[in-house]
């Protein structure tokens, strides 16, 4: 059994049995709708509570709810050829260095962390069309400046 | 003169005046950071009072300013090979999956706009490390369902 | 069951029917016949009451009616090695810088939709060799200028 | 000398002068505005009268007025970075698969003609938004179907 | 069932009944070997009549002498990594650039066709090993200069 | 001094005396027009009389000269992004399969030389527009069945 | 069935019988081992002697003895992810351009033929450690300089 | 002036002055060698103390100085074709799925980050050949489980 | 029976009994558990002792064992999506020309091995969050001049 | 100064005396020919007696001939696109699989290395076509099994 193989049958069961991503999520409960999606189409592990909600809500087997709380080899074919998707990878192509100096300026020399991040999106009406709206917050981690003597900042903070 | 030869110019400047990119955006102001820095890193057109501002704090010539008006060919290579830039890479790839089946159950068959969409982002102190944190909201643009009958939708919001 | 599982299933029982695309849309109707041959390909959702007559035409089960409802990872590998796919690549490959410019100078900084637009297609004959008439619309989108403050164009809409 | 140097020093013009493709394509005129930039913009021949005019208009020595004349190397890097030109990029890969079946079950075995073809676009206002109309057609190119016996359809025409 | 499917079946007869090409070529008749062989390997339309041979001889459903009628989706994986293949996709990447400067001063801006062409070979003997001799014509098509003004020659034929 | 460099300076002469490909391979004469043609544009070696004919024609200088002599790096970017040379390209991807099953049905194991082999084109006229007639033979290269014992071909020639 | 399916079936008979590729090699004798592995793992044709052989070696039907007589599509998927093989590649890549400076001086303007070459490879016991010793042979194919003229040399071959 | 100007001509004084990188290194001071190198070889930034200190060491200019302090948009063409890189290169692709199974089996979901992780490489003299003896240490960041509830980790250490 | 299937038949039977990596290396033992691991997932040989061991301990059959005994096709598709390998990649790409610069100076010309390696990780605890310590080391080869005179380093370490 | 410039300089030096390979490796001496071109070409390192020799030839500064003492970034763009160079790419991509399978059978686990290995060419007369005759022997390398206990190789030689 592969995860691929999983995620298919579990979108059957969802079809067959008309639910929503909302309901599914709601039955699971106790992460973010995001995370339990993820999980579920493959790319998120459920930890063993929400596993096994999953496996009750599905019928799945042990040997499915086993392979749901394992960290699965996470990633898709980039660039992405659907547009949603698309639209997404678009704004780091013509933002990403835009986003990189402004980071830099204010943290100093580091990254957003892009996996002790959170990410909430709900929907914001709009008398021109209602929007997405996309909140989400990264762990700055700064580089480390490993074998800094003392009077050189260890991490790469902002200079003074 | 290609575009590329004067982001690196613009760069030069600001090297050797030592200025910030905070107080560049202040000299030309009018726009949020994140475009005024697009703009002048070669991804974004500024209208034509920012790029007499910004010729008059940069000391450009009339040509030059002329092509800070000019829509760019916009876009990076791809993937990112920078570690910053691509952590949002790797957000779309590893997430893209799960906001597409989300965003899809909220508001139907469409995409959130990279066009018209607004993005902010600020310092979030924490205690166990200061946070990033972003804010966007792009307008959902539903697939257009052209040619559709009486009875049918025609666009693709959500159905009831 | 997978989406490509279910689109060659349809065109078996195109085949073994000795339908036309003509008579399939013909039968479920409601639509551009673009957007119903491309459901059935793949590429788009049916909105439900065509999913109905989709599979009362093919005899689909319910799942099978549920997944022509649902929006499909849409796109293929690209650069399309089919010669009739090959020539609209090529015409976005050659015209594409020409197209930027005039559009951007009729319209301003933005695009035109590929979602919010629509496509028809007719035979126009010719005495030298009939040819193939597309016409097509879509809405232009204005990059939006966030943050901008008044007297700024808060849309990229021709300067004046 | 290259092309690209050669589009390089027209546009640097373009700039200076404080021209409009409209006001360039009026100058030089006698085909689409399409295939002037094109050809300005180094995608394109210019006929020898043409070539001239732009060469008058732009003060362009004669071996660059003949190299306006010379056909190109076409074409640019794909697939597009830039949003504009993505779009149509996009709406090929989409909707491809749905063209094919349909001009094939119309015209029969062949490919609408990339070469000769003419464009059209122009402006359509819209309340909720003005809308980019493109009309084109080009020429039905059927499959030659060479060595074919007499009641074998010589060309891949829509057999009856 | 896929195109690749059928081809698959089509080698398996071929090779159990120890047919040769020439063999069945001969059989089926009406067209030339290259389309009768490229149609049996999935990137040819059979006409109506072949396919029905084809289909008598490989004792093929209905269903499959339908497929062997429709227009599949043509092209293979490039860069050919077969020897006999890849000789020829050197031949156009080394005498590219020789044959468009070749061409084009011949007969004007366009192209030769791949679409309305026709190829053979034989086999040439010669004392110093036998020769793949390869005759091909196609018809050239003219870029179509539209909009073209009157004196503007409408289509890309060399210009005098 | 690059190949690259001094096939732009080639054609800076061409361009400015106004000469015809025609006419330089006329001065310069000893071979295909094809071969010439390619040594100018980067492809090919020029023997030395050649050479030196070359290098009088253009007034070179006499590293110039020897470099037209030196065998160049061969090929260019591929897939070609030209028109004209992408429809060979075509030809090779739709119709490679079928080419190796009849090639290799009469000649055995092996290939059509892309280095002993010779090419011309002809312009045939034709009521319906004129035709590109190329004429290309290649010798047969057998594999080497290397090791091979009595009884068994030493090569790749056709098995009775 | 496949090729990629007939070697599947070969090496789960070789893994059951225990037989190392020595013992296959001896049994089916006639040519180099290469060459024999090489056609059993789906590269190379053998002869059809030699495809008697292996199917009595391994109990294959008869059309899996033709399978094995027919000239496979060849090639793998590069660059080689194995190391093993990517040394060699390594080779390629780093020597290239002294082993093309070197042969091109020695033999003039041609080739070293991948198709007419034999290859022997040995261990060569060593006190620092044994080597692999490789002794390859290929035929020089000269570039045909075809339409050459009295006086100018027919081939490539190393001019005085 | 661009980072890849500033990395050659900091090359070309080292080589001028014939110092070595332990030298320029013991010079600078303040940090691992690997980072200072990484910063004059244009992936890392040098903070300011050793920026000034690198500055005087190679006669600098006040921008290159400044330069030296800004963070550069690291990383480097993929994969790598010198075979000291890419040994690094090969490590990771064939060890990767072995260390990914064993780290997440040890510290639960998440990663060892390649921003906060220090590296040393010491010369490990061995009778049968110096080894390269390499320590790398990076800190764990375990996947942030958002919208946790209570009971339910918040993060992705490795679950009891 | 391919190396993929036997893999997936072993993850089978791991999440069936729940037994960790920890448990199976322990119960094969004799080598390293990145070794297991990697042999178990398909890129590593078992030696047939624990080839042996592992059959017993997963119940395989005779050929099954046998597959592990051999060597498999190594390596993965390049870049790695998943998060965990890429940080490794990353690491490669951002310091890799850092490594080849201090490595060539202590050792000479030359790679430090990929084959002959060892390596390490444990947990590091760490009050600000554990660690990942790895320890590797690869014999360094020095790259051999080949046809060295005397007096000329036969080998590629440090000149003097 | 980069590498490629220096070779572009030495390759006009090359071609303004006249100079033959055989010539200058004939004065720089001390190594094999394929190694002082390949040092030549930006490939390999010259150790500094030979380099000293080179600048005298070649009449090269200080700083140039120190260049030629350093390692460079070894490797060329894949795949190769010349015909000579792409051949031994070919040999590499039809017979790597069985190349692999016996020297695995012979060594055991391992590689034959691309560092610690020899290379010569040389002209083998033959009545029918000259041909080039080419010895390598490279040390294998096999794969360490760190970790193992008494009883289990600890390298991957060969198993009884």
């Amino acid at each position: 059994m592969t995860r691929t193989q999983l995620t298919e049958k579990i979108l059957d069961i969802k079809r067959e049995k008309g639910w929503s991503w909302k309901y599914i999520c709601g039955e699971i409960g106790g992460m973010s709708d995001t995370l339990i999606v993820g999980a579920l189409l493959g790319q998120m592990k459920l930890v063993k509570p929400l596993a096994a909600k999953a496996a009750a809500l599905f019928g799945l087997s042990a040997a499915e709810q086993s392979m749901l709380n394992e960290v699965p080899y996470r990633g898709m074919p980039m660039p992405p050829t659907d547009p949603l998707i698309y639209r997404f990878y678009e704004m780091v192509m013509v933002n990403g260095p835009a986003w990189k100096a402004l980071i830099e300026e204010e943290f100093g020399d580091g990254i957003m962390s892009a996996i002790d991040f959170d990410f909430d999106f709900e929907r914001m009406p709009h008398p021109k069309g209602d929007r997405v709206k996309i909140s989400m917050s990264g762990k700055f981690l700064p580089y480390k400046y490993y074998g800094a003597e003392q009077g050189i900042p260890e991490y790469g903070f902002k200079e003074e």
